[in-house]
């Protein structure tokens, strides 16, 4: 795709403006603009064309961006033009919730493994996924190749799931636990932090 | 606090300060400087000084931030030096987990209300909170004056619900459901969206 080394926070916007394509796409639109992108994911219209500049040139001065193709080319560059497995630790509510989630499939994601260290959950089937013994997870996950997981177990329990899934080979991992974990460099973390999203909220109340 | 327009995208950094700061803080730490803060989160010590400097002089060159200070002065910028009632909608696997969310209360929000429309949930009770008609939602959310809701129910009701919230006097809402939500531009909406978390990282693998 491009070999120079794009600033992260940049990456972080492209799921943004994937959102905004996706919607835009639903409502019938063709074609948008850089000031109607930034405008959905408040973003400046300057600052849309730049970040998308970084990996070519897709769209032209005066006519805008072709929403399809631009949405490909997203979908290539941050390789949600595949299926990826996704691993959920942790099958309390939020892992629940999330084994049904109506937003994975079509944005590149599939959960095939659940796992959980309840005897009373584990051997549950729970949309399709069987809830298997945390005690097989590091095997399972090493043997599948599977590369993204999330943690959805309790705040006390999270590092030790994370050195586990580390260990099985895993490079990406969603923490919806409220603590920050330590992972190696090569291993990516993200955390899904509501309190943090209000917390940005309430300062315009 | 301050009379001038802070742009938006800084005001968002704040809370992953804070998240940050609360670790270090647990860990024992004193002071940081913005190095320190800066590989917490991700971002450069430049970046974190001219973010903080927005909001006036809280460390010094040399000697730099007494983290226990700068944890209040957040606090007390982003309006989290109080507690803030929040309304639930939606008591599935989300809503569940939200109701009982270990990460709440001591950054400044509880969790007070919730609502749902099915006849098996409402009445019952989660974590002391007890699960009220939909149809009550507005008249009980505008009696108590609550500013800060949660959106937990299947995308295809997400926008009616939002309709309803904004009627009954919110002004912050953290969407849940896999849709983008229209309100009017005093109502500020926060996206929880795991798949744009796991797309940043997929491009990395």
């Amino acid at each position: 795709m491009t070999t120079k080394k794009i600033p992260d926070i940049i990456i972080g916007r492209l799921p943004l403006y994937l959102r905004a394509l996706a919607r835009m796409e639903a409502e019938g639109a063709i074609v948008t603009s850089s000031k109607a992108l930034g405008d959905w994911v408040g973003i400046s219209a300057a600052q849309i064309r730049k970040d998308i500049s970084q990996f070519g040139e897709f769209g032209k001065q005066g006519t805008g961006y072709n929403i399809k193709f631009l949405s490909e080319k997203l979908k290539e560059i941050l390789k949600i033009d595949r299926v990826w497995d996704v691993a959920i630790v942790g099958m309390g509510d939020i892992g629940r919730g999330l084994s049904h989630y109506e937003g994975f499939l079509e944005r590149g994601f599939r959960a095939t493994l659940a796992f959980d260290n309840n005897p009373e959950v584990i051997g549950s089937t729970i949309r399709n996924l069987t809830v298997q013994d945390i005690s097989e997870m590091v095997s399972t996950i090493s043997k599948k190749e599977i590369k993204v997981a999330i943690i959805a177990v309790p705040a006390d329990n999270a590092q030790e799931v994370a050195e586990k899934l580390v260990k099985a080979g895993i490079k990406s991992i969603l923490n919806y636990a409220t603590i920050i974990i330590n992972v190696p460099e090569d291993v990516r973390v993200q955390y899904i932090d509501p309190a943090a999203h209000l917390q940005w909220m309430t300062y315009y109340l």
